[in-house]
């Protein structure tokens, strides 16, 4: 749709869904960049069709595909996934990618954020974003779903929601010089307000330790039903992330929601830490403007980065011992969902995890 | 979808339905390059806007455009036009699009053909085609829908049916030697009957006079409604579309359908002969390996080259002394139809017309 809305989503009645919630489906994007994906992308796109697939025995799935990799995707993808050409930067779609909405009608929209590649020219991963940038736009005309375009950089990623007006993020991320400089706590607040159709934020000082995405809460600290936070911990207190962790928990403890509730708070042990291996790091192209991926990096791994498809939940595991553990923790979250875990580590090296990679479409109003 | 079926339209209970028949929408493919459309291929892009905008009045239509075109599309589009990206080497989905299909449930599927650029290596119209070969695939994935993929050389434009079992063509472009020149006339047939789900196929020797597709059929001679032709004609005995039309105007008049009916044949005389002019051609870059557009040359302009969408038809002009009389013939044909008018010279100047950049998907059994 050419034209966006002029009106906010607060005002049309239009708010976020929680993830939980019926899908109409997922999007997610092939990634194919041989300056962040190892060995020439091969085995990220095995990870990334491998969660694909896997989502697409629950509800439709849609990859998107550069041109260049069309043919090369359609070998490698079952014909239980939609693959539509669509140029991109990375594939990253949670937080390029549209957010979804929907009104109690059931009736869905989408907001179009800008996006700067996490930092923009100075500090962001790559450049050009481009792409990236219209990929919000494209699924959202490829579903005629009216679009909201506000003058704003987010990514999904750095937000989370409860469903019933509650929004989860970080300061080190929302209120990074790099993302909306111009913008007061206050301003960035009002969006948030605006276009999630929120009442309640609640702020975390910081995200995962060396979260490149400035500490996205997807990966840190999510709802999975209202009421009800996970949170990535460790029992080690040497470790950084013993800081953060405990900081948030903190905050979390003390917060309530916007129904008024009090937080039920559900420590998530963290995998490692894992490090990226020499190995890992020489599959990967020097391009300069690129972050490079340097060997003996700490891996920002956690099982928060989950996600919740209809009837699942698709959680990264790396073969370490606190899957067993953060497998049981999510069978206790969603005992009427089956748990399915899929190797998280060739997505994790790229920079992210199983939600980075996915969007959802809302069902709507409907009962699936 | 990965997989083609392995069976055939005509033993599935599948058939191509006749253009009157409902439809569920209308692609196009937007022009951009150079090298066939003048200048910088705006003209063109402007009358693709405005056969999309006519035909989007009376139906939902998608248009596909490259990632580089993506923004000056959608700023020349109206929010009634579905814009998807999609990679092609030109613009004419008639020919390098899916063919639809559909069975009694309503239900559509679409054959998958091969494209070689009307002809191939040596004396196709550009090279490579391999995005426009892909086109086909890309359209049926998006829509979900099942495809057949014949290894047989067709475009769209060089068949028509009545949607009861007959196909019009001709033996210039279906029997050339650059299409499927390994294949008896039987064997074409074979592949007519079984993936159009045909009875009866009409040859005729010829299409248009200097028709640089070979001679396709969309471009001289369509049914209209099942017992009736229109085929393009002229009075003039010295112009050698003279005798093109009066040889396939005798075979028409000894034909009968497949459902043994003779047929009612309509002359629409043609517009011109039109020419292209110096500034027209010197506008088009040259580009070696593509045909090149020159100054004078006759161009294949003809009224049977018009669209049906769903109430309207969509008629090319030429600022002619014909095109009254063609409106009237139409507006015969169509009695239940707006007959709409669009200016066809500077798709015409790209080397075909309405009917050759749209593609219809039908709506299935149901009535609309």
């Amino acid at each position: 749709m050419s034209a966006p809305l002029t009106s906010t989503p607060r005002s049309d009645g239009y708010r976020m869904h929680a993830e939980w919630e019926p899908h109409r489906g997922t999007w997610l994007i092939w990634p194919e960049r041989s300056d962040n994906w190892r060995n020439g992308a091969k085995p990220a796109q095995a990870a990334f069709a491998h969660v694909a697939e896997t989502i697409a025995a629950a509800e439709p799935v849609t990859v998107c595909v550069s041109a260049g990799q069309y043919v090369n995707a359609r070998e490698r993808l079952s014909d239980a996934v939609r693959l539509v050409e669509m140029s991109s930067n990375d594939s990253w779609i949670r937080d390029c990618g549209p957010t979804f909405l929907v009104n109690d009608a059931g009736r869905v929209r989408g907001v179009d954020w800008k996006f700067n590649a996490w930092g923009g020219l100075e500090v962001g991963l790559y450049f050009p974003w481009d792409a990236d940038d219209l990929v919000g736009e494209k699924v959202l005309d490829l579903e005629r779903d009216q679009r909201y375009a506000p003058d704003f950089v987010l990514e999904g990623g750095s937000i989370d929601v409860d469903g019933q007006g509650t929004v989860l993020t970080t300061e080190e991320c929302l209120l990074h010089g790099n993302r909306n400089p111009e913008m007061s706590r206050e301003l960035i607040e009002w969006h948030l307000r605006e276009y999630l159709n929120a009442e309640t934020i609640i702020w975390l000082p910081r995200g995962v330790y060396l979260d490149e995405t400035n500490g996205h809460v997807d990966n840190f600290a999510r709802f999975v039903r209202p009421g009800q936070v996970m949170l990535t911990w460790t029992d080690d207190e040497s470790d950084p992330q013993y800081e953060i962790s405990n900081e948030a928990l903190t905050i979390l403890r003390e917060a309530k929601d916007a129904r008024g509730r009090e937080l039920e708070i559900t420590l998530v042990h963290q995998p490692g830490p894992l490090f990226s291996t020499d190995a890992e790091a020489r599959g990967v192209d020097h391009v300069p403007g690129v972050q490079p991926r340097v060997a003996g990096v700490r891996l920002a791994g956690s099982y928060v980065n989950s996600y919740f498809a209809n009837g699942i939940v698709v959680l990264p595991v790396f073969d370490d011992p606190h899957d067993e553990a953060a497998v049981e923790t999510y069978g206790q979250f969603f005992p009427e969902r089956r748990i399915v875990t899929v190797p998280g580590r060739e997505i994790l090296l790229g920079g992210g995890n199983v939600h980075c990679v996915t969007q959802q479409e809302p069902f709507g109003g409907h009962t699936l």
